[in-house]
């Protein structure tokens, strides 16, 4: 049984850490000196994580908490993030209406991407705070992680945020597997986002991360898909916490956007889930309804909500229209500008400020592939303010426009299955 | 400006750290979250301090405490520690009587190593806490590091030593010049031990450590030496606190054992001072009864003390002799052994105690070079409670008996002076 200046040493010293190794920090982290957790992970993201010692690492996290039963149906999803990722919202109710159980554990936005826990709170009296206990006879729920869930990844992530060691493919596969693991998941699809507004830029980064979270998913029993999917244009038409709640409303009706309801459908397939009868039949927007029910929503709320979504979601004031300042069709839009411009106004968190306004959001008037004039609107902005020349001028400047006919290809770029 | 996010993302990316980085480190050292300075310290370990990267660090270091002038004269010494290594008892007063001022910091015993504050401390009445003021009026002493030097090294090498980034020779640099620049020296010697009982195990890594202290302490404006010296047998003939104090009086009297004399002159030449006739005469000695006057031994206990040492210092009632098991000629006594069983016996630390025996320690009867028959004792041992036979013989096992005649050679294995 190593002591963890031994520990340290062998990690240091680029040797492979055993299950025993990583059992200890896991069930002792509160106890650990905070300067050793601080030199463990650094010594880990220099020296990285072999497949065995990342499998070894989210087990141990996993086994340090809270889980919830492994049954035959229980699925899941995770994204890395990205602008306009609102797929959770409209796949939990219809994989629920397909028949499967959805214990989905969510987070908040990070940066210029969106979090699914925001955009729910858009909903007034939606619950995101489930107890173990709801949760464990909840069919479908979208709730936040609890402090008995993976209690070592909250410690252990806080300080990767300040200790320069987020961007370590073991790292972040354990924090994500782990939670997904407690779950007591039978299948797991990961949505691996790549490119400039992803956490990974580079589709050589997004596949690695996606191997390493099928292997290790894997290795804990479940079956897992990473889809490896392009992130360099936002997703939808609709950004923003409130805007993406009213998208996947329209989605969850049969009427979403096609970039949108591949990345749904996708996912739903890759759990094993037609999920395209119950779009059409209602039944996935009745799950809906039922999900709302079930954490907190009135239902005079829940039928405003679906008859008409703006009726009772907040929704900034002040409409700003950017126009094209070319004629052609549109090639390129950067989300990272976009989620960036949408953040700085209030609808994510800046670091200064931890509350967010749910009204605050984008609608894009014109998407890829559509012919655009010069002077014509291609996005229009809900804030609460004027926006500066400065401002204008950058959202302006996050278009492409191509002279001759651009086709939409598909987000998906690469798939991984569990062997 | 780098934050220390920034900065810890550099190190770790192998990427060179600037002055302002270090110094921001060292002024805010009590407000950096401890897991940003074990990040930190282990991104150093893994990736390394370039020479200039040391130089920073360390004047950063200095730079944060309080410092004493520098003025010509003022001169002192360093070792890394090693067994019955008493150099500094005998070398400082020799030093005061040949006209220098010796500002001497000194460190307490680590592991098998003894520490010159702990063998002071075995004299009775000897202060080793001078306060700054103290000090700064004081010619020649020998006193504990106060909190107000270098207060950067004193957290760093705490997280050190529980994160496994002791071993790194950047911050090893760092650690003892930021210390000796404190002292305001003209001239410094460095006594780099290399060995199987010495902190460099290796000739290579001490002849690094070495050129590191000589090129860092000259970036201060120090002129420096380092003498790489041989730490596989104990040096002289006691080893333990009472001891070596015993053994440092013989010096200061003329009659000390060749290879401790060997190493005080060469220290001392280093330094530019000629000893020998300042040891023949008596006016050593009398400095170093000067030297325990001033740090508040009574005249009385001194005068027993330099007339028969052991009517002071305090010596443990047992006697264990050992005797050899071949007959030859003594060819290699393992100081790590010695210095490990001492330890244990209670001389030094162990981590379970923080108290110390004084009065345990050994005498060696015949050391290097000389004949020895079967069963012959070779070294004593005074202690407190009979050994068991295990320990007898890992002792026994500790020497080796040549059949062919064995001659001493030098200690100094290589000198590196400043440019």
């Amino acid at each position: 049984m190593n002591t963890m200046p031994e520990i340290l040493a062998l990690k240091r010293d680029g040797k492979e850490l055993v299950t025993e190794d990583f059992q200890y920090i896991c069930k002792n982290i509160d106890a650990i000196p905070r300067e050793q957790l601080g030199a463990f992970l650094m010594a880990c993201q220099i020296n990285g994580l072999s497949p065995e010692e990342t499998s070894n690492l989210t087990s141990s996290m996993l086994a340090a908490g809270q889980s919830m039963q492994i049954e035959p149906g229980r699925v899941d999803k995770h994204s890395t993030g990205g602008v306009g990722d609102k797929m959770s919202i409209i796949l939990a109710p219809a994989l629920r209406a397909a028949g499967a159980t959805v214990p989905m554990l969510a987070g908040r936005g990070l940066a210029h991407t969106g979090g699914t826990i925001d955009k729910l709170e858009a909903i007034p009296g939606f619950n995101t705070g489930l107890t173990m206990e709801e949760m464990k006879r909840n069919p479908c729920f979208i709730s936040r992680q609890t402090d008995d869930i993976a209690p070592a990844d909250r410690i252990l992530y806080a300080i990767r945020d300040i200790t320069a060691t987020v961007p370590q493919i073991g790292l972040i596969t354990a924090s994500i597997i782990s939670k997904k693991a407690a779950e007591g998941l039978e299948k797991l699809v990961l949505d691996v986002k790549c490119g400039s507004a992803a956490f990974m830029q580079t589709k050589d980064e997004a596949v690695e991360l996606a191997k390493s979270m099928v292997r290790t998913g894997t290795s804990l029993g479940m079956q897992v898909t990473a889809q490896v999917t392009e992130m360099d244009n936002p997703i939808g038409r609709m950004y923003g916490n409130s805007h993406e709640i009213a998208e996947s409303i329209d989605c969850l009706k049969g009427c979403g956007p096609s970039d949108t309801m591949e990345l749904v459908l996708a996912q739903a397939d890759s759990l094993g889930y037609d999920i395209r009868s119950h779009l059409k039949d209602g039944s996935a927007l009745h799950e809906f309804r039922q999900m709302c029910l079930r954490q907190g929503v009135e239902n005079s709320v829940i039928d405003s909500l679906v008859e008409n979504p703006w009726s009772v979601l907040p929704k900034a004031d002040l409409i700003v229209e950017i126009s094209s300042t070319a004629s052609g069709w549109i090639s390129q839009i950067d989300a990272l500008t976009i989620g960036q411009v949408l953040c700085n106004l209030g609808a994510g968190r800046t670091g200064v400020t931890t509350s967010i306004d749910h009204g605050i959001g984008a609608e894009l008037i014109k998407g890829i592939g559509e012919k655009i004039e010069n002077g014509e609107p291609w996005i229009r902005f809900d804030i609460n303010s004027e926006m500066d020349e400065e401002l204008i001028q950058q959202i302006q400047d996050s278009i492409d426009i191509s002279s001759t006919e651009v086709h939409k290809t598909s987000r998906i770029l690469q798939i991984i299955t569990s062997p």
